[in-house]
């Protein structure tokens, strides 16, 4: 275990926070936010000293990284940067209590959306801003961010910070160099992200409140400035916002594909037209099911439509009250809530093509039982899944229904909201979408909640979002043990 | 494809059918009940009719059995032997819209316990014997019945059938020949159900009553004579259907290595201690929960344990409206749903060795990340789990969650209760429970749900309780096209 090398990471990271925290000061400024901006600067003080004296005691570093310290560098990075991030909550005194600003922090980080807020109109700008800008930063991965800046020392440096990191069974290595892809993604992200933003001026939106829409919805994550979320916005902004979740949500090496005018190599993607079908059957289906209830087809399926995305890529957005919706439509919701976006896109859940791998390798398996001497194996995107990345899905699967069972089982034991709420909560959070049905559904939050359940729905969060294995192997005790 | 050796089998079922008819008739006959001993009668010649006319149509047959013949045989089977059993119901008029009666009966040979039933106390006491009695056989599977009784043609020939229907991922060849086995297996069920019998009787139930609740406790499935259940007997007679549920959710195989006095290797058995182990903090936390609302702690301790044991071997008996306690007991009753009883019981559910391997190998995974090199393989009972058996594990846990889904979302596009009543009754039809929660709890039934679902979880239950695969490959297309 080479202890030093990951406390000097992290101490790059808290650097890396301390300089993105100049945003949303220069907002706070700009709006005349004293307060705000001098919660927001000390905590960026309080981010640098930190980050120097972690890099200070841990100079004497090896270069090696192998797959465990990758692991932990993700996990501690992604605690490191919560606890650090809630401190201008807390300072302000916009969110006196540290859990509430960590939960809040967390779900920012981890682009859940989940939100203790019982007033969000009643924050300071500067503040919603930096909320939203966490999103934003953990969309893509800050630490992807740290390898597209700082030098690299190697070819294979950091690939294991990312395989850790990047969501989805396989990472693709678009480019030799770990450093060179991870520019690339940036550029895409930035790239899709500015376009958002003119897209929602043009449609009469303040610039100010475009990039906190365009920061929730890139990095899909969904803290908003309004309390009824997206609803009071107009149709045309409700659908820039639809198609932008979508895009959010597809997986970024099709967009270097499609940069390098691989349009057919893209566009073969069994992942894309899967998530794309599942997301027109399932808008489909509930525009039926809402329609009603409200005054023309166009207006259900817009709701519609926009929920499906919303959930689909684990965004979290609403611009209906879809608590009060039918169950088929609910019902729907929540699967969608597992299911999750594309690997390598920012969003959640399971994953699409995880789905399909595992929906394939049942195939197969029907195949073998009817003709016990074929061979079936299981192909994907073109190629056969070896036996390991088989392995994996599955076992991931069973760790993911399983830390789930165990999220639902910690709450319930805390808090006596009914099933339902308590389901989806555990759903909603792990799977970072943010609402879910009943006491935490769009028009509500999750305030109700007491401490200890909100610290466990936020390392539901990062489990969700660190897929799991980076922060169960930190807290494995055969990992610290010396040999 | 071998038609004929399956339908001559389906026919010999229907033939045992008949013959098992006698009971309830007789049953009718000592009551007085003149249109229930009618009605079941003419099922009875409708059951021999159709199964010697199948007999005698395919006399023909050939003598092997291959794996996809034993599916095809369990699927048929059940399918057949669910439609004669209905026709009771609908002849004497106590249940005369047939989809009811085909849902009760799939409830009672699949020894589910799901009841349509608004006033079960109306009913005749010869068809609810016969109801109870479906349990019983359906129990411990009619086919090994057949086995037991009918010559033998191999060692062989029966083995298809029986890994087919035996719930668990592993059979155990107890002894060469499968008949022996069959005969052996039985004997125990025949022996623990007259023990109850007695036991039941010696605390003042009547005989009929006795036989009517060991019938449904032996098959672990729940239907009873009075509208609460088992609500209103006595705290022994409570005791005594706690314990016997409990001993029928255990592996068969291990009664048997008592029987020759193998006792060490029995008590050796990880699933036998992880299933008491699950039941007992299980019980011991429902207890803590629920202690407010009784008035003492021996009531509330009973009152947990006997819910436990119920949906954990998937009875579904009820002393208690558990609809009405706290969330955190709901929730941990729908999870032991799911987790279900040990395999090679007459339980249903995933099953306690499958809920074992499957966290054995997420451990074995978490080693492998952390030291790439080792060899970890998965150990169960003592053996090594091979490849084979892991990856049908993990594949049949994916294809489980996927069945349930589409339960879920199917009574769903067809009945609008609110998502706790759909979920549950999902869960409680497809892991062979019975009550669920919210409309289908304990105090309610299934008669709100409409006809497309009840068919549908009438089928949830047979996929359930034969473990998806023979349902499954028999509506695969594949199966039946010509080479």
């Amino acid at each position: 275990m080479n202890r030093k090398r990951i406390f000097h990471t992290v101490g790059q990271l808290l650097l890396t926070e301390a300089i993105l925290l100049l945003l949303p000061i220069a907002v706070s400024l700009i709006y005349g936010e004293k307060t705000a901006a001098l919660s927001l600067l000390a905590t960026l003080g309080a981010a640098a000293a930190l980050g120097g004296l972690l890099i200070f005691l841990c100079r004497k570093r090896e270069r090696v990284i192998y797959a465990r310290e990758g692991f932990l560098i993700v996990a501690f990075g992604w605690l490191s940067l919560s606890l650090v991030g809630a401190l201008p909550f807390v300072i302000s005194g916009e969110i006196p209590n540290f859990v509430d600003a960590l939960f809040e922090t967390v779900s920012g980080f981890t682009t859940t959306g989940a939100s203790i807020l019982k007033n969000v109109e009643a924050m300071s700008k500067g503040l919603l801003f930096w909320r939203s800008f966490t999103h934003w930063i953990g969309g893509m991965g800050i630490l992807v961010f740290v390898m597209a800046v700082l030098p690299s020392a190697g070819a294979d440096r950091s690939i294991h910070i990312m395989r850790a990191e990047m969501p989805g069974p396989i990472v693709g290595k678009l480019v030799p160099r770990a450093r060179e892809t991870a520019k690339i993604l940036y550029l895409i992200y930035l790239g899709m992200t500015a376009l958002q933003i003119v897209l929602l001026t043009a449609g009469g939106m303040s610039f100010y409140e475009s990039c906190v829409h365009a920061f929730g919805t890139a990095g899909t994550g969904g803290f908003g400035v309004r309390a009824d979320s997206i609803a009071s916005y107009s149709p045309y902004l409700q659908w820039v916002i639809t198609v932008f979740m979508l895009l959010f949500g597809v997986n970024f090496n099709l967009y270097y594909l499609f940069l390098i005018r691989k349009f057919r190599a893209a566009l073969k993607s069994t992942e894309l037209w899967t998530y794309l079908g599942i997301f027109f059957v399932s808008a489909a289906v509930i525009a039926a099911d809402v329609f009603p209830r409200y005054e023309s087809f166009g207006e259900a399926l817009r709701h519609a439509a926009f929920q499906t995305s919303s959930v689909m890529t684990t965004t979290g957005y609403s611009t209906a009250d879809f608590d009060l919706w039918p169950t088929l439509s609910k019902t729907i919701l929540v699967f969608l809530m597992f299911v999750g976006a594309c690997a390598g896109s920012t969003g959640g859940g399971l994953k699409v093509s995880r789905v399909v791998i595992l929906f394939k390798r049942v195939r197969a398996e029907v195949k073998r039982l009817l003709h016990p001497r074929s061979v079936s194996g299981v192909k994907f995107e073109g190629r056969t899944v070896d036996d390991a990345t088989l392995g994996g899905v599955s076992t991931y699967f069973v760790l993911f229904i399983a830390v789930f069972i165990g999220v639902l089982l910690t709450i319930s034991v805390f808090d006596d909201f009914d099933f339902e709420t308590n389901f989806t909560a555990a759903a909603a959070c792990f799977n970072n979408i943010g609402p879910g049905l009943g006491a935490v559904g769009p028009a509500a939050n999750y305030a109700g909640y007491g401490a200890v359940s909100k610290i466990v729905l936020s390392f539901a969060m990062l489990f969700g979002r660190l897929e799991i294995w980076p922060l169960l192997l930190a807290f494995s005790p055969t990992l610290w043990r010396k040999k």
